[in-house]
């Protein structure tokens, strides 16, 4: 881009292109929209931006966005914290929210395991998770035990009742290998545990669909009524 | 978007959705990503949206953005004053510096003709073109005459040499509209009106070129060294 631009306006290019999926065109394009914006278009912007954090956090259960220590969902008693719905990102639980139909709570990984990109478990919150679960399949005190004796504990008993550990990692590869890798972790608590369907969109065209989306489609067949 | 996401975050996701070509997905995304970023970026961030418009005007001249009363291309001495290159947009002058080539000075409209939107003469910087075109051709002191009679005065006299407006605005029908309502307004001041090149861009295919484009090569077609 060419030096002869103010120095404040470059810095706000700049800026805009380090975010994901703005190219440099677009970041210019974005600064020169708000430099023809009213002076409290401008001022609403950069405030909306300082004030993100400004009382968010995460939440210490679910590791969604949180106001408080909880997150709307963990704290609402109407929620059923007995099933967990584990997925990748914040915006997978804005998303399953919308359905208005799952009435359980979530469990955000912030990721997916890409040993590729150097993403294995402890960059994730996976331990977190297993805690959790753990949490939930052993009523009595013995909370100073270390997980790996405690899921030692738990294994050989009958399936524990009511938990539901619902796996809503996305239906690419990493997602497929982040729920492989959660089952192996979870089965040891004889829990029940549940992977989203994958399957035709709806509205989808069948003949535009690729071999994977086809054959998941196949497998997952259900009765029809 | 579900109502369940923290203020301040949707706050910030209203305000990306605000800017042109930012949808409310892309919109999220960008939130999520300045959620997970450190708070020196975000910071970083906001400090650029709320100093965008600090020490920046536009140039008294040329409508170009500024530092200081002129901007760095009408502050040049090296640069031909009485070349001025007429351009719809500021990043149009980010285009054509990026050549390199250029030596003389631009004038943003900050625009181009819109009938449809309501975008007439006034809403562009239209008689500072004028102004600025006249203010050339009249060396001697009679700047209290108006407009219209000085151009007047001008009108039957001969080519005043030197004087080069090139009109670069858009090849589209707003662009050419503007172009030739341009023109028809210079052209009393007896000075040479230009418009740059409409052909088929370098690299491009002719076959996948649209009939306008053809048409214009040819039209434009050049003789052959």
């Amino acid at each position: 881009v060419a030096s002869f631009l103010p120095k404040p306006v470059q810095k706000l290019i700049d800026e805009f292109s380090r975010l994901p999926g703005i190219g440099p065109k677009s970041a210019q394009r974005l600064a020169m929209h708000l430099l023809h914006s009213p002076d409290t278009r401008v001022r609403e912007f950069s405030d909306a931006v300082s004030g993100l954090k400004h009382n968010v956090q995460f939440c210490s259960r679910c590791w969604n966005i949180a106001e408080g220590e909880l997150c709307r969902i963990c704290a609402d008693s109407f929620r059923d914290q007995r099933q967990i719905c584990v997925v990748e990102e914040i915006l997978d639980v804005v998303a399953l929210e919308r359905t208005g139909e799952y009435k359980g709570t979530y469990h955000v990984l912030h990721g997916a395991l890409s040993p590729v990109d150097g993403i294995g478990p402890e960059q994730l919150k996976v331990y977190a998770l297993v805690e959790r679960v753990q949490g939930l399949t052993l009523t009595e005190g013995t909370t100073e035990t270390p997980v790996e004796l405690r899921a030692a504990e738990v294994q050989g008993r009958g399936l524990v009742e009511g938990i539901e550990v619902i796996l809503a990692t996305n239906p690419g590869l990493e997602g497929e290998t982040t729920a492989l890798y959660l089952l192996k972790l979870l089965r040891p608590f004889n829990i029940k545990i549940t992977r989203i369907a994958r399957g035709l969109p709806v509205g989808g065209d069948l003949d535009y669909a690729d071999e994977m989306t086809l054959s998941r489609a196949m497998q997952g067949r259900g009765e029809f009524f």
